[in-house]
């Protein structure tokens, strides 16, 4: 460690929470942490809390002790130890590595971006993607996103065979004796995720005009004859990858406006997986399901209370993050082998309901590969 | 909002990862958008998916259309429509506000920091809270946070349930036919929280050696005869406010060694906790649980392969984040009233075990309010 680097990167952040620190640990972490990147061997700085297990379990070439390390700067710095904060730390590994220059990510704390700076530093802040790897998928990484869609898709099927096993009556569903609400479906189904292993937070539930605000967690009752609408992307409690899938439900009686929305909606997604390949533009993607909406009839715009029709991009980069690189949306870029999607589109009226219906692929050279499964289904009566 | 302010404060965080946005915001939003405070109003910076949802459900005073807002930006700064990223809208504000000085918390993203500093204005960086008033909770946020420690509890029960139930066949635990580990009894737990609306995520069950490595979530099978520490924070779904309870239990019959143990940090905790009161420092609660470590000779230390003894603070503030202010730990100042903290000693030998016991209080005047509530009853036969 001893030796000159004309350029460091580094990060804080806590691992459960930066997808960046996770991808560099490969180890969850709860609080923020220092990790440096010098001379192509990563290190990180954690105190006597973490150090056993991040030393065993971790990706970092070397793992530092915090309390040792914040003892020799304060001797390095001649300053007291009391003072030693992260950024003090930052400044000591910058002496220590004789740094010309220091990388850091975009959403780097500004705290101590100011206190490199100041130490007279220059620092760059890394626009876009701080590891560019991340937006190419290893196959050890699709592995783990097809966990992560398949606790999904465990949990749109314990929900499914709850609606199924549901009565109506009146104007209400009834799920074992109790009117069922989008709460108690949504504990159902992130059980039915746990017991896949994978973590699921503000999953989707939701009927009706609520299922017109996309993300909307919905709440109360549920309805018959409305469509429900369930988005479901948990995290894989050992990897930290999501699944994200999106199936829409009727319980009871479609009407013909629900039918060609759900219709429509399913033809836009083919349209748009027809076109996923390496090197089309994610616009493209877009493009193409707009067009179906477009040629059905189905109309984007803004009204008095709000914007109906198909009001959100078609994907979104899937991983460490539920919303990651690459865009699939109006102006994205080609896409790159490797790259882990989701195909979203949706409709939305109050008048009639809301429909997403989502899986996730990876783009090949070709085409794609599918990384979501569960069937298409959606009137139960 | 057209007259002159000098002061704005920014936030650019996504709710659901940044408690200072959900405290500003009282409402979930996935990804990061700009909150503007001036002139003692709020105003929320959103795009057309989260508009009708955040306009309804959020205490912002105003919700502002991201779309309509980039374009006036555009118009504003004479830039390309593409162009306006959430740096340029952050200028943009700065200038319509007329401002002198802009704020951010110490974690705003290094990338717009720069931006704003480069575009002249004088940004001030806030050490420490951004909100102070969050290191006082309100009886709502003490209801709120009273009811994830429900969630904690019933989690712990559901996992105290099983292991009275299994049986102990030579070195393992057999629950309904087949080997407890602790994915298994994990699993259990946290769907025991959704069960109560809390979301639980990294719960620790670790036995043995395991449990002396206190970040460690416990892998594989339980042992009988071991301690086996469950520490279970979730975070209630409506609200965003944690619980934060731990137990420690042993299936078969505990050594003498292990009873010391235990009932020395079942007296740690009780000192720390007659030491709570407002206007103590949280370095007497720390030096109180200490204390009684020493009188009865557990001594912590580094040896060849890693920490032993009291290894971590007492304590640490609860809320909206599973760890903030204030601390309970050496060198922490004095206590408030109406701070939410934990008092959770701990003591960790490899050839003993780790035994931790964590329940949560809220700071009073002359003394402390519980808003944990379970048993300490811990072998189990």
């Amino acid at each position: 460690m001893k030796s000159k680097s004309s350029t460091i990167r580094l990060l804080y952040a806590a691992s459960e929470s930066s997808a960046d620190s996770l991808y560099l640990s490969g180890v969850f972490v709860p609080d923020p942490y220092l990790a440096i990147i010098a001379q192509k061997k990563s290190y990180a700085v954690v105190s006597q809390l973490e150090y056993g297990r991040v030393a065993k379990q971790s990706k970092f070439d070397e793992v530092l002790l915090l309390e040792s390390i914040r003892e020799k700067a304060a001797e390095n710095l001649q300053i007291e130890l009391a003072d030693v904060g992260p950024g003090e730390l930052m400044v000591y590994f910058a002496q220590r590595f004789a740094v010309k220059k220091i990388e850091v990510p975009a959403d780097f704390p500004a705290i101590y971006y100011a206190k490199l700076f100041d130490a007279g530093y220059r620092v760059e802040i890394v626009e876009g993607a701080f590891f560019p790897k991340r937006i190419k998928k290893t196959d050890a990484e699709a592995r783990a996103i097809k966990q992560g869609n398949a606790a999904s898709a465990a949990g749109i099927r314990a929900a499914e065979a709850v609606l199924r096993a549901a009565k109506i009556e009146g104007k209400r569903i009834v799920y074992e004796g109790r009117t069922l609400t989008s709460e108690r479906l949504r504990t159902i189904i992130d059980q039915a995720c746990l017991a896949k292993g994978a973590t699921a937070s503000h999953t989707i539930v939701a009927g009706g005009r609520q299922a017109c605000d996309p993300h909307e967690g919905g709440h109360g009752p549920l309805r018959p004859n409305e469509l429900i609408i369930i988005d479901v992307f948990p995290r894989v409690q050992k990897t930290g990858y999501h699944g994200d899938m999106t199936r829409t439900f009727l319980k009871g009686k479609a009407s013909p406006a629900q039918r060609a929305l759900v219709n429509t909606v399913r033809q836009a997604q083919l349209a748009a997986l027809d076109s996923v390949k390496a090197g089309v533009k994610g616009d493209h993607v877009h493009a193409a399901a707009n067009a179906v909406f477009e040629a059905e009839g189905f109309v984007t715009e803004r009204r008095k209370n709000g914007f109906v029709g198909f009001i959100h991009s078609t994907g979104h980069g899937l991983g460490l993050e539920v919303h990651e690189a690459p865009r699939v949306s109006k102006g994205a870029p080609k896409l790159k082998a490797g790259s882990v999607i989701t195909i979203e589109p949706g409709l939305y009226y109050p008048e009639i309901g809301g429909c997403r219906i989502e899986d996730v692929v990876r783009v090949t050279i070709d085409g794609y590969e599918k990384l979501s499964n569960l069937h298409y289904r959606w009137e139960i009566r």
